[in-house]
């Protein structure tokens, strides 16, 4: 009864954490030194807020696929590393934060140039952190591809995540 | 290569289609009448934009599950008509469009209350319509589930969808 | 680096646990009494396994949708109670599993009969349980839809799920 | 009706191509060749079957992550490939089948070993093609993740896949 009493009542104005828990720096070393198969792609992060981030993805050679695309496989990498610093910016450097899941959804065949990945965290559980991210070609305002995925964190302490600037604000 | 130089140069400012190739009450008819098992729920259409939708689902007593929570399927079907909705903003009553696949993320419990869907398209080809869709108890900023789909639909002219509302604006 | 060893000597033969943790009638009857929604719909338990299950849904009018085919809201209330009864059947009646996350595949039109859906649990981790459930039109051997689910489960003692079943038992 | 009445009438032996369209080598040229990234990884075409495969993923130390484990993208890349060449074994070199969805989900943390993938089809449309697979830490029984993903290929002749080696056989 209560539960539904204080849902009714719920704050309009959610404060989100104001900073992130890591800096860009920190950040960038971590995906460089921790997963050196995605580190070795050359991801830059462009900016880290409480629960969101965007990265590039600098254009190489060995992304290319059958049709001059860039290969599904490099997007993945890049989407996870983006959740990846979107739920560490809310959490801290906690490095055993692993992927339990991830889909990913192909909207168009991105040419060969740079991809930014932008990811927001929607959720974080006490045990279970989940965000999406849509990916870019650079300087296309067109999503490429649209990512969604859970990562498992050690226990923490409770994080509000608002996505207030989300709603849908009306037509018709 | 000019594939890539048009992306570069691309439109910063895609106009998406002014007004709704449906309104709000033919839309309800087509749900009540179209997909019975859904169409009982007596779901309303609160809003209908050009590829963005808010419908809210009243609660019922046989959408309980154990815990006291919302069934997941009532959410499913939820999803899935709005999503439907969605995409037949953009173009027009098309009942041959069918569902070919969706993925829905349960992110908190709701209480036994109204459920609100807010969905939008984020890609709208030639044979196939993607988007997603929030969920919310009504009164509760935080969603409590997240949803994407894919809808298989006949082929139409193309159609610009904006993401630009959904940009991360930076920090840092 | 005992874990790689021990992961290399690992079990030939996992033995699953030989028979169900409920009846089908149990089941049923929590089917019914439980998720009133999806209880209504008339789900018979054709066969139950330790961890896996066969369930059959009745065809009903209301099912339908455009293009005479069945509803999907309709399969993935059915999938999911199939994914629930698998669970159940090795772990017993535990009424507060719920379903973190799913996603359904539509991979043809169902014509307006029957409905079978065949689950199997493919993992029961601590708090997680992960499953498939395939589903087909009476007497059709080809899928109409594929679907895969997460669990949430009470913290249980491990049961070890074989999948030695499905191998992939080579060729050329 | 009619398509009822055949719907029941389905055939109970449905014949898969009995021969790989392609060459376990020509297979490993392609992946190679057509898709560096991953092509790079070093993988191994164990068998190949009408519609499945066994890829092997020889472990290199840069797959490592935080915890000792197997990187998630690797395990991405390496189902991607698997259930192109599931495909490719089904309707012959076809390089611009392109990945339109995957979602993978992550059971187990697999320890530094060799990576096995198995695919298979579960349905070949006209359009798309759908299969899944599952990845296998070499020498243990129990999958570490499971993938399920969809390719959208170029219009070709219709091949029915038989999935009936999945089939729930009864219990209780």
């Amino acid at each position: 009864m209560s539960a539904v009493d204080s849902a009714h009542s719920a704050a309009p104005a959610p404060t989100p954490a104001p900073t992130p828990a890591m800096t860009r720096e920190e950040l960038e070393e971590l995906i460089r030194e921790g997963v050196p198969l995605v580190g070795n792609f050359g991801i830059v992060v462009d900016s880290l807020g409480a629960g969101t981030i965007r990265l590039r993805l600098p254009y190489k050679d060995d992304f290319v696929r059958p049709g001059g695309t860039v290969t599904g496989p490099a997007m993945f990498g890049l989407a996870d590393v983006a959740l990846y610093g979107a739920v560490l910016s809310l959490i801290g450097r906690v490095e055993l934060a692993v992927t339990t899941s991830m889909t990913i959804n192909f909207l168009r065949r991105p040419p060969p140039v740079a991809i930014i990945a932008e990811a927001r965290v929607l959720k974080l559980g006490k045990r279970l952190a989940y965000g999406e991210i849509l990916l870019f070609s650079e300087g296309d305002p067109e999503p490429v591809a649209h990512v969604t995925g859970t990562y498992s964190i050690p226990p923490h302490d409770p994080v509000t995540v608002a996505v207030s600037h989300y709603r849908v604000d009306g037509a018709s």
